[in-house]
């Protein structure tokens, strides 16, 4: 069986793209980061949906001590209620993590590479999003040159795929996608806060509300 | 000032790498990884190196928790007293490390984007190597391309530039132009085992014993 190596973050998209690489047969492999982010409430659930496909999960930790996203120091704070055109305007946001996916591809590469993982999956989406740079098609193919280029596995001739098939759906399609594919939704966190409930006010609620909402199903967290 | 960082891992490439760095002019900012290696003494050295140019030094910590190397797991023994032609032989050794550049180059991408950092310096070499396939200049080209499309700063249209000035050269020529340069090669360290002395077997110690024999100087460390 194709073995591949998963980004989970515990959120709507790595936990569709975690469904569809079961589907697709894979031999799957999660991999998630404790990364200096504000809470842990996304760690706890990525551990869980893990646990639910019965497929192993790993943890990495490091830190970014420079900082430099609302998502990690605690004087920046994360914007709330801003309009969905906002969002969708390009601009990058103050929650953006300087080279975050660069650093969770970077380590998925190394996790692939000794497992002899010819995959990695990432749930990146660059339709319904917040103008990350690292979640674009154009990146994503970068990225493929340096696993091939930069690896053992590549000089050998074999490959390792970087796989985004989430990159081109809506956030509607997204959801459809996954309860097709009976995804357990439930057990996903959004939200750029920890807490009981999400805090409905970031741009990751308001993403996943608007996704919830064009589809025509009720968000199983609220 | 252009703001540089500069990754240094206390061997004679990296320290070459930082003074090629102050002597272009490029206001430096060093970084040093612990992953797990099976020493520290590299740690203490690139600390030193830091120290004695007088320019900030970021140590950041990660693990591989999947090894796959004889630099990271205990089982795996670092080969000893190959054949100069047998490292140059292009075969990958077991002291590989999986997407390890390409996780220090990442951690770097994301200081320099914080920093407002133009540049990426390291000190790979193509030539007298071990045949580590991400010291390539191909590989270096990959990355560029990541950095420009992954980043903040690439959408804003800025650089961050990857720089391997000693890429091309040999070990003779880097040893030349840090002796130029009054690079302190008696903090440096190159061996891939810890200890007082240099095991002078592996193949770390090997090229760069190689290296010096070439230029005509002793080696400060013995």
């Amino acid at each position: 069986m194709n073995k591949a190596v998963v980004l989970l973050s515990g959120g709507l998209d790595s936990s569709t793209a975690l469904g569809w690489a079961l589907s697709e047969g894979y031999s799957v492999f999660t991999l998630n980061f404790d990364y200096g982010q504000k809470h842990s409430k996304e760690l706890k659930c990525a551990r869980d949906l893990a646990k639910f496909y019965k497929v192993p999960y790993q943890l990495v930790r490091f830190s970014l001590p420079w900082g430099g996203s609302a998502l990690l120091e605690k004087k920046l704070r994360v914007p709330k209620l801003r309009s969905l055109k906002k969002i969708g305007s390009g601009e990058i946001p103050i929650t953006y993590v300087p080279a975050r996916n660069t650093l969770f591809l970077s380590f998925a590469l190394s996790y692939a590479e000794t497992l002899g993982a010819g995959a990695i999956i990432i749930g990146a989406n660059a339709v319904d999003y917040s103008g990350y740079p690292d979640c674009r098609p154009q990146y994503m193919k970068a990225v493929q040159s340096v696993a091939q280029l930069g690896t053992k596995r590549g000089v050998e001739g074999k490959k390792i795929k970087i796989l985004a098939p989430l990159i081109h759906l809506t956030k509607r399609e997204i959801i459809l996608l996954g309860t097709k594919l009976n995804v357990p939704y439930p057990l996903t966190w959004s939200c750029y806060s920890g807490g009981k409930k999400p805090c409905g006010a970031c741009d990751s609620c308001l993403l996943r509300r608007k996704g919830f909402e064009e589809s025509g199903r009720a968000d199983p967290i609220y």
